[in-house]
């Protein structure tokens, strides 16, 4: 785990030998492959692949290792990304209200399951200032009332000061910005308290009482300018009965919402998640 | 299972005393009750119950016990109903094309797991007719091409004939007109091939797959006039991933549209379901 | 919720007429029960119960109308337990070294999600200590290298001056002497780290990937002088698959102790547990 | 799926390369590696891989490409085996009495769901020859009372003569002589009635009951000499209440039987598993 090595994520029009070719310039150099999870999508005739290479062999330095591998990224008319390891992703964790999300986040860090180091805890209400404070971690507050487009800016201002690469929206209720969404394509990472596509909207857990269905879920899904419809990475379900009222729901759901986060960042930060789309390719652990 | 006894299901205004009021008047007339599920909708005010009585030691006539329970079901301005066991419930069985639903259903019932007497499979097209004869069950061709409303009024004076208490429609492709929904209210069971409310209409794997989400499912509800929104019984899901295709999620929704189906119908034809607006109470055994 | 009430749990021989005597004493005296859950083991041929009551309009005092029971309750040959609502159960929670399960316990506490009053942490190493203090708990250290009876003698002093009724075994990995199972007998609940009753005893995540099964999983269980064989009060499980090594599932493992820890502490807290030998009845919420 | 293609399993002690040289040599005749699901065990040193390789382009003939591959598996000091698409494993079905699992094989074969071709149904009692025979399959009766060891010669016999690939034990209540395990290893997979390794031998679903455990499930696995410890292809579980008895435990767990043993079966005909001493490795689809 604290071995040093590199992750390559790699996505590309698929065609015959591309593994081959991959995995030959990894041994070419005398990496080790401890990892190689691909996909081959058949329908949308692409290649998606995360390889997870140890480097204490390498016959050349890891930084020529990385450009090295760009005469046959641009071969394959490929996009890709590689990161060095052991590292830490920057991580802002957006909140208002409910706390439950954010626990989970700080809680799974320091337990040091999850490589990120948290940057700060903004909120657009004061209440979870004690549980990110309590638990050591720097709290921002951020009036957004009547203020919605200025407060957004003083995140953003406060992101790229803070060097940040993934912000977790852990019940934040505000939606985003198109210019946000499109800044920060890709990194930032929501928790919906419903099984999407099911629900949207505001009050999932109250139409979900309504209508009678059988399973709540939580959905944790990249943001894009479209509301509630950005790729998902996990969701989690449980199931309930007729007899579990909105306050119930609201109570079974927190633990879905907390666990598909949890994986849904686990994922992200460990360049387990390839976007495709409208859809993300997984490959989980 | 086989002993002698009674089932029954009541829902009122939710009011203080009615288990006791109910219980009582078993209790009185020497019933054995041996199982009593009962819900109280705070925020409906409603009660539902089931009850089941063993009347091997009833004071009275069986018929005489349920004329006798009228004037404590007035009072309570309960809706009520009371089925006589051992019984078996006349279903018909309404096909199109493929057969897993169906196969499902003649398996169960023959194993004696459903209380169920098939009258007959009904299909607009000939596919199923094997599957239906080669396991002993009477299959009736309804044309539907080009005379959809005729086709349904023939399928209409089929279940009148056969005195048929259930219809399921078991990978049935046709949307039933809005008389026959009304004519039928409460005795006709779908099985839906998405976890709804997500992905009503046409092709749900094929969206499932668009939208990249984790899990399939499968939904049986009762049919109302509005498509696809009728009360849920039953619902069950399975996790997917990025490489499961269309074709994929078929085959594994073939699973859940089965297990749901067959818990759906167990569930009805023993009196475990009580509708309630766009809601269904089920006590699940 | 904040409702003043009565939670009636009880057990006896099953005979015809207990629902209609115990739910006719409570209407008698004005009670408005709003849940009634019941279960005629029919092959023990037990009943069991638990009901709540709401006693706003009781026409007797709450101490008399518990106290009347008492005849019938006798007559039934039963044990019952009445709870007067609101109440807080009083809980001293257990650990060594992890603290995951106690995190868990202390968020839903403080989230007012259980009916508990944590009165101390108590540790037989310091590892937890900040986590209880930094949430605003008494923690307790007690040796028990080399004095692990005293050590015990010195955990029941404090219980039984803090008048503890609930102790909860949060990854305490000490097994607890037989009389102090028996004198706490039905209060003290564990989480055990396997989906029981496979791999009991040492190391069951790494006996599970020995084993190559497919789901692991966590048993939460009341503890008795048998080592992991109490009566199970919930479990929870989660699929895995062979590329996840033992601390993998260690990982994965915690999501499901803290789930089932959880449910099981809120299912004994509000009495929706009745012991029954070997086994313990469950009434879910 | 019906293209032309080679299946390719391979197992080898782990180094840096395998992937490199695997998938070149691949690509160095023109195959298509539409799958490549690989796992290193980093544990044990192992590596582990399953390949899909479509052949319509290769540069060689197919059995060329099979033989000349020789020099690299070798060379890796590697077990492997290709299989040619299409294919249909020739598999007898063994049987006892109960029908469900039997059932659920011959559906989805005749589904076209697994590439299976049933060579016969085997059954030491009667009770399956119409269930098979309806069906279309042939049947075969082998006494066995009295008269186990030459029981199983018989159906060896049978087995050989058929050229019979794999044989699957559905609901076969017998346990397989040394000899036969040995003579088919790896070819012989069963459907345990639990969730192995709680509840080994006889009566599962009572032992369950007993135990008041809240999941019940099922397990697939090769059959060893060795009574219900042979490698986990596949499990299935279900959630499970206190009132839930025996008979019902029974009832719901037939569905995970079949669940379980129509995916064990089929990762097996697709050469999805590799066996690893107790454990199997599974990649599914």
């Amino acid at each position: 785990m604290a071995r040093a090595g590199l992750i390559l994520k790699l996505s590309c029009p698929d065609q015959p030998g591309i593994v081959a070719k991959v995995a030959s310039y990894v041994a070419s150099h005398h990496g080790n492959l401890v990892e190689f999870a691909q996909f081959s999508d058949q329908l949308g005739k692409k290649f998606f692949a995360r390889l997870e290479i140890h480097t204490a062999d390498l016959d050349v330095d890891v930084e020529d290792f990385i450009e090295g591998f760009g005469t046959l990224g641009r071969s394959l008319r490929a996009t890709w990304h590689f990161r060095r390891l052991p590292f830490k992703m920057r991580t802002a964790v957006l909140v208002t209200k409910t706390d439950h999300c954010l626990q989970e986040v700080l809680w799974r860090t320091e337990l040091g399951e999850m490589p990120v180091e948290i940057t700060s805890v903004i909120g657009n209400r004061e209440t979870c200032r004690s549980a990110a404070e309590r638990a050591g971690f720097d709290f921002r507050y951020v009036e957004m009332e009547g203020r919605r487009e200025e407060g957004f800016r003083e995140i953003r201002e406060l992101l790229v000061e803070q060097k940040v690469e993934l912000v977790v929206l852990a019940r934040f209720m505000q939606i985003l910005p198109d210019w946000f969404c499109e800044e920060f394509a890709g990194r930032v990472i929501n928790i919906h308290h419903s099984f999407l596509p099911a629900f949207i909207g505001a009050n999932p857990y109250k139409q979900a009482h309504e209508r009678g269905v059988k399973f709540i879920g939580a959905t944790c899904h990249y943001v894009t300018g479209e509301l509630d419809a950005g790729p998902i990475i996990e969701q989690e379900v449980e199931r309930v009965q007729h007899f579990h009222g909105p306050a119930d729901l609201v109570r079974l759901g927190r633990s879905c919402e907390r666990a598909a986060l949890a994986k849904g960042i686990r994922y992200h930060v460990h360049d387990r998640t390839i976007l495709d789309g409208h859809r993300a390719i997984v490959f989980p652990d």
